[in-house]
């Protein structure tokens, strides 16, 4: 029985993670030696440079046991031999024809983008399994990488947003007199929103939170935010939000806007995985707030909350900028890369058996992740987009 | 008699501050109307536009009782009219010689870069007064604008630093395990490394600073950092340092670089005003460094602190960023501002007299502030400065 092998790839435009730090990575072959008995074996390949983005170097990696670095020219038979690959984001349809069937391939798919890329993993005959659907159960939350990914995007919206002000976050007292808190708002009280709220709080700004689930109160007022009420409660299901009618839409709309009219910064991150964002701010509500204010809008991989948000662009409108940044937890690409590690790490172990990988798609959280397997695409929702985009 | 009138300049690159706030304008029209008892009087002229990039609307300006928006066409006439001039940095050649003979313009005037400037305002016939040289003592702490806007400029310091760490600065307990917090050190804890310092633990890096003045231990230390021990002392005259020996600078390099090694960020503020900022960090250090480390060189603007910086540039060296911002206290034009404004108007007014200002040079703190004054320059090192560079 052959043993396991995990290849990393380095993926497009502005990608700095890496699925395996040389830590996790160490775990992850020692974790296969016990099981093998066998303390000759290199367990893990990891391609040459694929940490470069994140400051991992090679020599890193290669000073774990059980971890080898792949040079360049080795890179095409490793990924042919490998049994199991780990990615951050989906391969590309060319390094899809270079694995081979039946080998099982971890990434964050974006699925519902790319319904040809998860037609090819079938018809390669690949087994894909895809981050971003790790139910939201507890026994999962070690393995939720939208969360852990959310996270980081959270924290570093704050810090972007704090730079791009032309206002102090904290409260400031000096002899040239005192300088009062910035007012900043959170909208959507997630991951994201929550971490984002600790930043702003961390750095001494007056936090206000807006969340259409009711439910969301708790976690923002320990956080030390407020909560802005608009009246309208919205919880739905899987801890996300359903959608609006059009009353409701008009009384959250008219109570952002009151708010955002003297706000600093807003920070926005409601999105929703694999669905486009919901457009909650409009173009009025950013002509409503004081010149000089930041818009950060966190939901742009999405197409953004924001209607004046273009992804990847600083747009300026009537002295207010509007950021649609992208990759936001890529560029924490370190801490990132640790955590998605982590999880591919608790996600998958439990499966390993002397060596070998035994998925079971009855396990709750492993099932609804399979996207492929057996030359078809066995995941519903996927397959019906995949079917209407051929 | 005339009233007073203060025309305020925009200048040049990356400049977004303004003189005078529209809150500061007003209190400036008040105080001198308060004084000449003529309710009619404009007496505080802004230039349309000053204030854009700080975000202060002419409107803002207009709407203070006794200030007025001084329109395109008429700058000209308002300079020529003008008794006091109220700039953030030095104004042009061109604008100096608008000005009429007699008025007062204060201005950061950077005189040590600029002498043949200094030489116009000169022989013009102009009286000017440079904010750099506002001296160190506790009378004049609330006219201080290098320590105003270097608090500005400390605190942006820390939010660029993080935003571009590739770590997370706080601890982070998740549900994918805990991120330790960010190692920072602090170069030179004046009035920005403080704010630097103060900044970075707010957000819950691990904090050390290093100072060769002995005495800036206790204000390291009641902000939550840690002092590196180099065994050096070189405190100075008027709150700087002294200049180091050989031996003291490789034993300083030694200890720093000693601490650099496992840093996250590093942060130097050590600037002298007027003089080129001294080399602490050098190459080697830069290059002990870990990959992914980012260096915020903040006396960029005097040189750098760090033999690598190119000022206003990004240098990549072996996997460490190192940044040379220009500016930094101009990008949070909004408080830099007011702060500034509030400088100006702490130390102006107390000269106001029956709605005349009354500049006296015997004055602690405005005799040594004069550069120029009755055709020439009355600043001794200002004018050997001057008579070298001709």
């Amino acid at each position: 029985m052959r043993a396991l092998d995990g290849a990393v790839d380095v993926l497009a435009r502005g990608e700095c993670r890496v699925a395996l730090d040389p830590i996790t990575a160490g775990k992850l072959a020692r974790h296969l030696d016990r099981e093998l008995k066998d303390d000759s074996a290199t367990l893990v390949h990891v391609e040459s440079g694929a940490g470069r983005h994140a400051h991992f170097e090679d020599d890193a990696y290669s000073a774990q046991p059980g971890v080898a670095v792949v040079a360049e020219d080795d890179i095409a038979a490793a990924r042919a031999a490998a049994d199991l690959v780990l990615c951050v984001r989906a391969p590309s349809e060319a390094q899809i024809a270079e694995f081979r069937e039946g080998a099982v391939i971890v990434a964050l798919m974006t699925p519902y983008q790319n319904p040809q890329l998860i037609t090819t993993l079938a018809t390669q005959g690949l087994t894909s399994l895809c981050m971003e659907f790790v139910p939201r159960i507890s026994r999962a939350q070690s393995m939720d990488a939208l969360s852990s990914q959310a996270a980081v995007a959270g924290y570093h919206a704050a810090l972007l947003a704090a730079n791009e002000s032309s206002v102090f976050f904290p409260m400031l007292t000096t002899a040239a007199g005192t300088v009062r808190p910035a007012r900043v708002i959170v909208v959507g009280a997630g991951v994201a929103g929550l971490q984002a709220i600790a930043t702003a709080k961390r750095l001494g700004a007056q936090v206000w939170a807006y969340d259409i689930r009711a439910a969301a109160r708790e976690q923002v007022e320990s956080l030390g935010a407020r909560m802005i009420d608009t009246g309208v409660d919205a919880s739905g299901e899987g801890g996300y939000a359903r959608e609006l009618t059009d009353d409701e839409r008009a009384q959250q709309a008219e109570a952002l806007a009151r708010h955002m009219s003297d706000a600093h910064v807003v920070i926005s991150t409601a999105a929703i995985p694999g669905r486009p964002s919901p457009r909650i701010i409009s173009r009025e509500m950013v002509e409503g707030m004081q010149p000089g204010a930041v818009l950060v809008d966190l939901a742009a991989e999405g197409g953004g909350n924001c209607e004046m948000t273009r992804p990847g662009e600083r747009v300026e409108h009537g002295g207010v900028t509007v950021l649609g940044p992208l990759d936001m937890a890529s560029s924490l690409s370190v801490n990132a890369s640790e955590m998605y590690a982590k999880n591919l790490f608790n996600l998958l172990t439990p499966f390993m058996k002397d060596g070998e990988l035994v998925l079971d798609f009855e396990d709750a959280v492993l099932g609804p992740m399979r996207l492929t397997e057996g030359g078809r695409i066995t995941h519903d929702d996927v397959r019906a987009r995949a079917e209407d985009a051929s």
